[in-house]
């Protein structure tokens, strides 16, 4: 009985970085190979990593890639390995795969279908390839390689591949983004695939995360009857291994002419001796557990991938900061978050109570540092100029940035990371503060409806067995604090009512008219969506955050500031 | 002698203002009646506005576009209008324009040719047309019409349209971006086109400018020998009238039959009785003039677009702000710009009374709120966490953060716009602080260089024939005045090294090596491209300001801000 061993290695590259890519991909390959793996599977760009944007625009960007794969060429003695790069053909760039055996780049295949929609800008970098090839492997084995938009489009390469060039084996390389249940998406997707196309579909996804995206790992094996047979672990580096019994069935039948397929044979492929292993399937997240793991993994990479150590937040005593506070502890360790505690003449003691308590609770160092008087000495500066006029936001804001000021200091003096707790129900709506509590590097739970904010904080405090966030954050009226008595519900609408416009508005697309019909109050939606126009300005110059919604702000919903659309 | 009058009626839209851009294109259309037009022509996307980006994901967007494209086909009694208008069919969206006569829509062109580089992206949102419309006038005239990056290819619509359609007429409609010389480049595209096609090529830019963009007017006519006929003004609206002697050479021999072209006979159509009149060719403005323009249309549109009235700088008795005042008292007028000077413990005598000066010069009101007390107050609060550090770049910051919240404060309290005053070249290096002097709503020299700051200073000095911005301004050696006796070429290389060095390494893409090989200093290129790459995070904070370079920061580059390549 002979066995084909297929390794999917769910890397976590870093973008730019050639020289630590290479080393980990060579790494890999060996522990492959002891493993007795035939083929050795990474993601799409796993060389450059993903997305490299506009270092595809750079020559040299290209030419160090190419002599990098040069590398894994030499390296590649007794093993398949397929590998994600950025190739180049004359004039042109392409999203490529090396094919890539015993020391010899046996082929390149180019990405075909190029995404350019949501946070994709493929087209903008890359041309379209026009082949797809089929490996044959010593005539036991049909294998056709593509590369993830390909395998979503079922009209696509796959189809090609496995309907006139015979293959019996897909294998897909992904850099395939996070957002909520993606994983669900992309297995029933690839299940109709194998199905469809009789094939056994390799799926093989990047785990780790760049800037605002989150690759979520999870790659994936199904036979040629749609059963799920291996998965790798979540938001994690892993490899997979599946063992193949080749028979009849894998060596396809003879091709059927037609233009776009490449047949390619792989002569003198020798499968390594040796004992069947059971597949692995690792478990799938629950819904709050899967957005916890995005933030954590996406946080934990953004702070390490740009050589930062510590970071450090303010603590307002609300559930926003400490849902960031108890994140951040997670994924860095609590010696590296540091929180400040600002209280301005309108903190009540109860906020910051329990600032002090969730400090404690987490184990992390906080400093408290009042800002009346700074506010008093700016009151004192404006005195004159203002004079006549009503207090309004203008003596708010204030507050906020002399927040800002103080973190930022931090920052500058000791090289923390500014960590902003901003969640995506006030961004949407423009409740922050421009330079005040939006100033910092990376906003975690930018993309964190206020709603989805408590789950999250009840999921940890179940996860942790304790009242890690005290009890007393979640029961208190979400407020600012920069002024008396305010509380958020004074200028928007109950979150769960909010959050729902949003949705319809940010992630739907949906006219005030469809909002209006869906059974909100007409006031209320016009009122949101105008302010959500209105605040394009703030987003713009917010920090990046994680995307675990369909449609994030950011990259993914790019709305010009001048506009007079109003619907 | 019949005379055929084309109307290029180069118009500002604003985008989302479906209502005000109808009822202009509406009123130019009476106007262009009144003159005794026979065609009038309209932008790129006239209707929606140049680019609307994600509003077109909005299929309410699309239909209300639609809806408003019908009021115009209502009020063309007599008259031939094209105009551009987001179209749709089926379930793809187009960039269209609608071809309309006497109350009917004789037809629509769907752009084929679709950029998705630099600042474009219009590949997310358009399908490609595949068809080539040929307008026959009564057999005595043939036109072929075509969208902004069309003509830009030699084997593109308008080939198509001149070889196997016989139009001897060819209209372009553009909103067409505008960078430095810009206008050179087209005219010499158009002229070649004109030439090899023997085609007269009437070409209608927008102008008017929207968020980082402008579109600078100057519509152009050229004859089939490729001689310029007619050009409109530059940066402002025009209504460009040629006219032209109907002859046989117009009318095309029959069509050659190709699947693309679409033939379209104009029955009934009529020239109105007239006097030929001259063509108009409009001045060119200098390269330093051109800049200049493009400031100040880019910055009165952004203002007057978003609803404000009056903008508040910081005056800083440096080249920057000056030159933002001067600029912004001619774009608003000088009642509308208020500025602030806002003293350091730092700050000379000399910058106070430079900024005095220059307020005074350009008649505009000055507060002055020194900052040294503030200061104090923050140094104070830090006083023991901060105990056993150096002073660094720490307390340099809070300083330009206090002026940040003091300009935000007048900003919040009276509605200005504050307006930011770095260079492109500081904003490259990041040799700026975040939520300081990065702080505003619109950074209007952000693509100037430093050097061309001086060249456009010098300029509105000669253009007002004294020195409006003082002579010891340009004398002084640049410095922030965040600590004793600084400047920046304490940090920095000297403007024109540094200058230079931006140019190879942002806009043509060229190594380290590369630029070194062009003789400048490896180890200076090595500190300037490092600080470029690793202050990707503040520029994605900054707020937009005008593009006037071939690559400008913003949706002209992108680049990651976790990135590890460092060549």
């Amino acid at each position: 009985m002979e066995i084909l061993r297929i390794c999917l290695a769910q890397i976590n590259s870093t973008v730019g970085d050639l020289e630590g890519n290479c080393s980990k991909i060579l790494q890999r390959i060996n522990d492959a190979k002891k493993s007795k793996a035939d083929i050795v599977v990474f993601p799409e760009l796993a060389l450059s990593g993903y997305p490299p944007e506009d270092l595809l625009q750079k020559p040299h960007f290209i030419k160090k890639n190419r002599e990098y794969l040069g590398k894994i060429i030499n390296n590649s003695a007794d093993i398949f390995v397929i590998v994600g790069f950025p190739g180049a053909q004359k004039d042109k760039i392409y999203n490529s795969a090396a094919l890539i055996y015993n020391k010899k780049l046996l082929g390149v295949y180019h990405k075909i279908c190029l995404p350019n929609y949501g946070v994709f800008d493929e087209q903008r970098y890359f041309a379209s390839g026009t082949e797809c090839p089929v490996y044959n492997f010593n005539g036991k084995f049909k294998t056709g390689i593509n590369i993830c938009e390909d395998i979503w489009h079922q009209q696509g390469p796959q189809k090609i591949q496995s309907l006139y060039g015979k293959a019996k084996i897909i294998i897909n390389i992904s850099s395939s983004p996070y957002h909520i249940q993606k994983l669900d998406l992309r297995e029933k997707l690839l299940k109709n695939m194998a199905v469809e196309n009789n094939t056994h579909v390799f799926y093989c996804n990047a785990a780790g995360a760049q800037d605002e995206l989150v690759f979520d790992g999870g790659s994936m094996v199904f036979d040629n009857k749609g059963k799920l047979t291996a998965r790798a672990k979540q938001f994690e580096e892993d490899m997979l291994y599946t063992d193949l019994v080749i028979d009849k069935a894998l060596s396809g039948k003879t091709a059927v002419k037609n233009k776009s397929v490449l047949n390619i044979n792989v002569k003198g492929f020798k499968t390594k001796p040796k004992e069947i292993n059971e597949n692995v399937i690792n478990k799938k997240y629950g819904l709050i557990e899967e957005v916890y793991n995005a933030l954590v993994l996406g946080f934990r990479d953004y702070v390490s991938k740009n050589g930062f150590k510590k970071i450090v937040l303010g603590l307002s005593g609300g559930i926003d900061s400490a849902l960031v506070a108890a994140l951040a502890v997670y994924a860095l360790g609590k010696e590296n978050v540091v929180a400040l505690t600002l209280p301005s003449r309108y903190s009540s003691e109860g906020t910051l109570n329990d600032a002090k308590c969730l400090a404690i609770n987490l184990g992390i160092k906080l400093y408290e540092i009042p800002i009346k008087k700074l506010h008093d000495v700016y009151l004192d500066l404006f005195k004159d100029v203002f004079k006549g006029t009503k207090p309004n936001i203008t003596e708010e804001n204030i507050q906020a940035r002399i927040r800002g000021n103080i973190l930022m200091a931090f920052s500058n003096k000791f090289g923390w990371l500014v960590v902003t707790t901003g969640n995506k129900s006030e961004l949407s709506v423009g409740y922050c503060t421009l330079y005040g509590d939006t100033a910092g590097g990376f906003a975690l739970i930018k993309d964190v409806p206020k709603t989805l904010v408590y789950r999250l904080s009840e999921f940890i405090n179940q996860k942790n067995g304790r009242e890690l966030i005290p009890v007393s954050i979640f029961k208190r009226a979400p407020t600012a604090e920069l002024k008396n008595n305010q509380t958020d519900q004074d200028t928007l609408p109950p979150y769960n009512v909010l959050d729902k416009i949003i949705d319809e508005y940010v992630e739907n697309d949906r006219s005030m008219a469809q909002i209006v019909k869906k059974g909100f109050n007409r006031e209320t939606v016009s009122r949101v969506i105008s302010m959500i126009d209105k605040n394009e300005y703030k987003r713009r110059q917010s920090p990046i955050g994680i995307k675990i919604t369909p449609k994030a702000f950011g990259r993914d919903r790019r709305m010009p500031i001048t506009n007079k659309f109003d619907e």
